[in-house]
């Protein structure tokens, strides 16, 4: 049953007021603080409580919808099991047999998987300038069909990753550091290299980088974004994260060089994103359904990436960092050297030694997935939870 | 809790015997009266407790299962959101991975899919004189495997879109004729334009027009069915509606002329539908994989509609219509002049004004489906109802 | 409610212990006893309840996932209905859109999919000396991540088929031969004919036969696999299924003759499936993508396959079973002769007179396999069943 862990999380999670009842969670530099931080202590909550075996069926019925523009496994999972955990059936919407896209198609389909649903989670990360906007749009519809008496609640938009942003992703990486490091307060000061590494692949998206990076700085960390020449992010989350670093007294920087990014760096995230003009000319390239084009520009890509070999996180670039032990960090899966691909983004002994690490950075996914359906969907969200857990209801029954 | 509004219905609802306990509902013209009645009122019983909070969780666990031999997003969520609301898991049988025919295959898959399911829901709308049938092979199989043991409960069969009619879809609309007027007894009278309209797809099913005139007539109203030459709908739901405008008191006719029947229409519903010829044809070749043909056929299907581009709803038309300003109705997706296509079923601006009133409209499909499953999987629904609202508990605690 | 029966069956089940809690159903010939027993008990008790409507929801949350690496319909069905009736909402890993193989990418996805999960079902059964592999590995992963405290509870892995065994199904066929024949110890002695047969098509997977001989000269039943040359099972089934005969006290023998298996046989199970050298080839053929070669490998697979349509089982040779009424069984879908295909497994009279009994037999693998997760998921299952049954609560309220 509850243990005292769990009644103290209660008591700081009753004391924060999350101030997103009825909307939504998309861009984690558009939430208060305090939106932040409810989100944070009610995924640890969440995570004992499934620990312990308490059931926080929250939902005694109720939807969670979701709509996948990209493949997903990772992410698809935590939000199935996140709605699963608080008692929402899932469904999702299969965009290949029916199709939806802007203007008077957004607003019927956001309303048609209304009726009964409390959210929608929504992944739409490959097309830069499209995927925000139209979570934006889908939310808008939904304001306009709750204001109108046309659905009888207002599902909260949950964004999977987007082309700006992938706060599922950033906030289950900074629970992952609370606990690695042993409390936020111990974050400040810490230095974060999130860098650009080789792929063989193309056309990743940027989100997690601009998320981490937004998210990081704000927690008073010292950030340093490393990567090649033409690998810049996007103009809103590099200004999102300078505020951010002015804000929290931590600090941005960009360099070119991975080996000064790793220099003295307590947490290392390499990973491998597009250019930005790759990701603009193919969202040109596949509403013009230009095919051979599309090929042309993955070979250009693949061959640009191939000039960045040498961004590997390996032995000798984890030896630069703080006594040479930084927490490696990656939002999976990776491309590993010799194991997924002949050269790629992390070496085979490095990424042996951090993977069980990044299995339970991976593991909060589902359990901010669920803190943010808890701030959206209840008034009170803690005493919601309170209910549950004196109530005495295992997952597990007997 | 249950407001005054829920407890007066609930009465009402004791009152009526649906009489299809353990049955199915395929066809609106094959139910009795009661039947008709008990699934509107229920369906707004149970809208009244959503829009309250109140969960209507009968089933503490079951299946409800779907086999979709078309595309659908809106009747698949009205389905499956129709089954969480009282408390059944929903599953899709795959078709294209698990192909089903008709004869052996057909008696077997259901039974392998009814052993803890309560429903069967079914969309089979594309091939004219297979939809229905292939619902009543379904539905004998269960009876059979129900009679012999082999089930241990009797799965409902629920029409989700078949050749002839589409009962989910023109209840819908009859509640929210219901609704809109303030009552069955308002709706005597009134006149209901169904009528054909231009779009520039093909091959779209019959049986919306066919389920709206022969449940509308029934309901005494002057229903009036226009389109082009050729495009005739089947017979039986002709005769159907015949039968019921004469029981009832209503009255049907058939006119060539958009404009005759608009005008002085209190409810205009246009809609495009392929000649039954096309769907006929069509059904041949499909089975004879004639892929060179059908594509001719399609040519030739979208040449034919070309012909027609004046019978769009717009302000001209509407102007025709009872003082301006009749209730402008559509099972959407809408072909919108100038937003989905260049020209097409309504105009923006006559859609625009109707837009929200659209989306109301399929808001009670949900409803529906879990009306009709209560219909034919309780032996007491009422009391099951009463049950449920009397226990407190709401769809989302605390 | 509870009758004599579930109670006494409850007792019988409170007095095994299963033996397999926080472990996996992967090969019957690697369970004990109790083990098979347990299972065969509790499959039994909740099918009562399912009959007496007594729900059996032991888990309040929880999801239950399924990886399919073949199509499936049946046994697609019954995983989903098993984890229903116990509570668990289940998700599919969609393989196509998130490829998953070996190595790191197994470890890794199989703790991604576990973190709030009591099942992982697993169906790969078309490639030889592969899928029971892939199994292990998927266990094996697990348990790292138990152990390692990156999931909070150790998910069964339930085979759902795999190139050895067929658990599910061949539990399933020996509760439908105790509900047949009265009792397991009415099995000792009874002559079990597992033939091949003649079937148009190609690649049948060899667990079910593998799975049947083992499980049932386990029972002490006097098993014969009869098959043409070049038909032979895998040796580890082979070696498995003499081991089991010896230490029952029945028999097993291999016979090149239909006729010969068929001879005075009580229980025939005549199915077609793929000779070993096909399936070692297919494997190769699949990983060097040789299109072309398969294609060929197709063809002598089935020009080899129809130098033996003698192998049906028609009229005349169920007229050599005892007193001419041998038990037919069949995992389903049968290839019926005139029905299905132009020759094929059966002909239409014997399949006719056996039809509702298969069905019944394929009616037990919901329980089978909601079974499975009781022995693996709950330390004191009878006790968690009690409490359930004790309870009252209904399948179907009011």
């Amino acid at each position: 049953m509850a243990n005292p862990s769990i009644t103290a999380n209660l008591e700081r999670l009753a004391a924060i007021d999350a101030g997103i009842h009825n909307g939504d969670f998309l861009l984690t530099w558009e939430q208060r603080d305090a939106t932040i931080q409810f989100v944070l202590q009610a995924a640890e909550l969440l995570q004992d409580c499934a620990r312990a075996g308490i059931s926080t069926r929250l939902f005694d019925s109720g939807l969670g919808m979701s709509i996948f523009r990209d493949k997903s496994t990772r992410t698809r999972y935590a939000f199935r099991s996140g709605c699963n955990t608080l008692g929402l059936m899932t469904e999702e919407l299969d965009e290949s047999t029916s199709q939806i896209a802007h203007g008077e198609t957004v607003r019927e389909t956001a309303a048609m998987i209304a009726f009964l649903s409390e959210v929608i989670g929504i992944r739409d990360d490959m097309f830069l300038g499209e995927g925000h906007k139209y979570m934006v749009e889908v939310a808008a519809s939904l304001d306009e069909s709750y204001r109108e008496g046309v659905i009888a609640q207002r599902p909260a938009v949950v964004n999977l990753q987007c082309d700006l942003d992938h706060p599922t992703q950033s906030m289950a990486d900074l629970r992952h550091l609370i606990d690695t490091f042993g409390g936020v307060e111990h974050l400040r000061g810490k230095k974060l290299a999130m860098t650009w590494a080789y792929s063989p692949s193309y056309g990743k998206p940027l989100s997690v980088p601009q998320g981490v990076v937004t998210l990081m700085a704000r927690m008073g960390m010292d950030v340093v974004l490393g990567h090649p020449e033409g690998y810049d992010l996007a103009d809103e989350p590099l200004a999102a994260a300078r505020a951010a670093a002015q804000a929290s007294g931590g600090s941005f920087r960009v360099t070119g060089s991975m080996a000064d990014a790793f220099d003295g760096a307590d947490i290392v995230y390499p990973k491998s994103w597009a250019p930005m003009w790759v990701m603009r000319e193919r969202t040109r390239l596949v509403h013009a359904r230009e095919q051979a084009k599309l090929h042309e520009l993955e070979q250009q890509a693949l061959a640009n990436n191939a000039r960045h070999t040498d961004w590997e996180c390996d032995d000798a670039m984890m030896a630069r960092t703080r006594d040479g032990r930084a927490l490696y960090m990656h939002c999976l899966p990776a491309d590993i050297t010799g194991v997924s691909c002949k050269a790629g983004e992390v070496s085979k002994t490095v990424f042996e030694r951090a993977r069980l690490d990044t299995y339970r950075e991976a593991g909060h996914k589902p359990f901010i997935v669920a803190a943010m359906i808890l701030a959206t969907r209840f008034a009170q969200p803690a005493e919601a939870l309170r209910g549950a857990i004196a109530s005495g209801v295992m997952r597990r029954r007997g």
